[in-house]
């Protein structure tokens, strides 16, 4: 990622520093922070074990109706399972408030790692002086690389767009990929723009954006205890998104988004292909969602990518338990644009060039509800390789 | 499995040939014979797309109201997605009805093995009247072993239990396992008595025992477009069950199902371990059975167990992806009976021992409600293991 390239939304400024919280030297915790205060729309979790950042999150999030200042993620810890846990995630909170100058529910704490050790507080307050005296625009890719886990590269897209008031900036970053233990695949997400957008349009747009992009994305079907997705809106482009430029805004967070979760498909562990799932045809564009993530999480259908295997009988399968209702009769499956099932039954095709299509480093797979609704979706998934079992296996022993 | 030990119910007969369904030349063909026609009740898989067998044995069991005189399995091909799947059925099925001299509807065809290649029935119609010749009430291991796919071990039970009226037997044989490719983990399972019962009974005994066994054990979490599972009476001991007799038949019946279905988790593809998960504390049964299934289909609870590790933290979050409501604060969580979680959190022990224990075959995961309600469930899976990616992904490469 070439730093000259970022469109840095105004207004934000980032540092990063190493904690001692995971014993990799690598930097662990991080400070976003928004001058002047954000405008945010937050999905966390639906897990019903969630984590005390969450927890504290939200209850911050209400009682500051929404208003951000400042966010402080650490990686290494989960803070989750934890005897101390809100009450870390609380202190480490206040003290970044009385150094910023911002009411405490300003503050989200944020926290990615493993699960069932207490978080020290101290490794954190230790270190806020020193980040906050840091902080600058320049640091986002520090920042993106400090709330990485597993992940094997950085995931930071920026956007520019214009609008009939002027020009406003759109920076996400995001984490993904890690399945190593005791963590899970913790998803932490942070869009932040410096557009004006009233708190009830952000609330939706990152719920539909959200519905196109992580909400059609899984490495394993396992939803963290941690999960997090933040959009941030601070208005310090003097550009508010007027009713005639919600489409441009709206197209551009979207685009960033879907790119932002399709990376994190991309770093899955141990994957060897990045899979596209595309589902047409179906009811509606929920449905389509359940289909794609029925195919996306079937163990059969990733390790038959992983073998390079145009199986689209598992396809077919997966789909049929994915409660959608349909008529198999009127499905078209494509592997690499190569048809191999039409009306459900097999589409004759030859086999050696399919398999060495699907050697390719990115598969697609194309389901067709033929003479079906205008329900559709696009879906990330990975493969399932022998090295996911070994990276999530081989830890302890 | 000795022969001699077998309680064979009365009425039965059996036989098992090789018809060139599958290429491995192994019994592939099987034919099960009640004399009188057998009282049933069968469940299907309630994936959207079925194989057309399991069609036509919809509609023959509603033809003749839950009459069986015949079951006539073949395993190699699935019959799904097939051009000629449903003739085949019917017509292999109106062959088979005409050498016993029974209705058509009385005779229901079964398959497993491969979806998307059309079925000869020519191959099946040619061994029928042999098949039929060679009934005999002995064949029962040979047919267990003829249903087979890429099961390592033949799964057969048999139970003998005393009611008011005098004995009666049960025979249950089973398949599973097999999730090569381009099959499914398809399961079979037919179970036989020679207890007479009306089939209301029939019916809800099924509903209630396969609630407790078959939907309390998963492979991956895939369904397949085959399962069937068949219970029939057909009265030949000449005992029917009375109101005070249901207690003792119920008992039998459930342990046989529990045990053809924990076999069919231990035989799950490269499994190193067996794993029980037993869960109490639910609010009810269903809750336990969702609490059960979801950490069983845990991709990494699945690999931690396959890897010896102790990481009871996956198996909380499993939990909490469940969509079952429970207060994590109250989690007990047992690895081979060592406490690991107690209130949520962790519960300090030796992880050198525990780990030593874990390499066991049989590991399991006791979860625990503390103060819940009084739902509760014995889960069965499998581990992930590099030879299930394996086994899966490298078929055609």
């Amino acid at each position: 990622m070439n730093q000259e390239r970022l469109h840095l939304p105004k207004g934000y400024t980032y540092a990063a520093t190493y904690a001692g919280i995971r014993k990799k030297p690598a930097d662990d915790l991080a400070l976003i922070v928004s001058e002047p205060a954000a405008a945010a729309a937050a999905i966390f979790t639906t897990n019903r074990v969630k984590a005390a950042p969450v927890l504290v999150s939200m209850q911050h999030l209400a009682a500051s109706k929404g208003k951000v200042r400042a966010v402080m993620v650490n990686a290494g810890n989960a803070n989750c399972a934890t005897r101390t846990g809100e009450a870390v995630a609380s202190e480490t909170s206040a003290a970044c408030a009385a150094l910023l100058g911002a009411p405490v529910e300003q503050v989200l704490p944020s926290s990615t790692g493993v699960i069932g050790m207490e978080l020290d507080g101290a490794k954190i307050t230790a270190k806020l002086p020193a980040l906050v005296a840091a902080l600058s625009p320049a640091s986002l890719p520090q920042v993106a690389d400090a709330i990485l886990t597993t992940d094997t590269f950085r995931k930071l897209e920026t956007r520019r767009v214009k609008l009939s008031g002027g020009t406003v900036r759109i920076a996400g970053i995001t984490k993904g990929a890690g399945m190593i233990h005791p963590n899970m695949a913790t998803t932490l997400s942070f869009v932040m723009t410096d557009a004006g957008l009233p708190a009830a349009s952000l609330k939706r747009l990152l719920r539909e954006g959200a519905d196109q992009s992580y909400h059609c994305m899984s490495i394993d079907g396992d939803t963290s205890t941690n999960d997090t997705l933040l959009l941030m809106a601070n208005g310090a482009s003097g550009v508010k998104v007027a009713k005639d430029d919600e489409g441009a805004f709206r197209k551009a967070l979207f685009s960033l988004l879907r790119d932002l979760a399709r990376m994190i498909a991309h770093d899955g562990e141990g994957a060897k292909h990045l899979i596209t799932i595309r589902i047409r045809g179906a009811r509606n564009d929920g449905d389509a969602r359940r289909l794609g993530r029925a195919i996306a999480n079937s163990p059969l259908v990733k390790t038959a990518v992983a073998g390079c295997d145009p199986n689209w009988g598992r396809i077919l399968a997966a789909a049929g338990y994915s409660g959608v209702e349909f008529n198999p009769a009127k499905v078209s499956i494509r592997l690499q644009k190569t048809l191999v099932c039409r009306n459900g039954l097999l589409a004759p095709f030859e086999e050696p060039p399919l398999i060495a299509k699907l050697r390719e480093p990115e598969v697609e797979i194309d389901f067709q509800i033929v003479g079906g609704g205008t329900g559709e979706c696009t879906f990330w998934t990975c493969d399932f390789t022998e090295d996911y079992v070994k990276i999530n296996a081989d830890y302890r022993t």
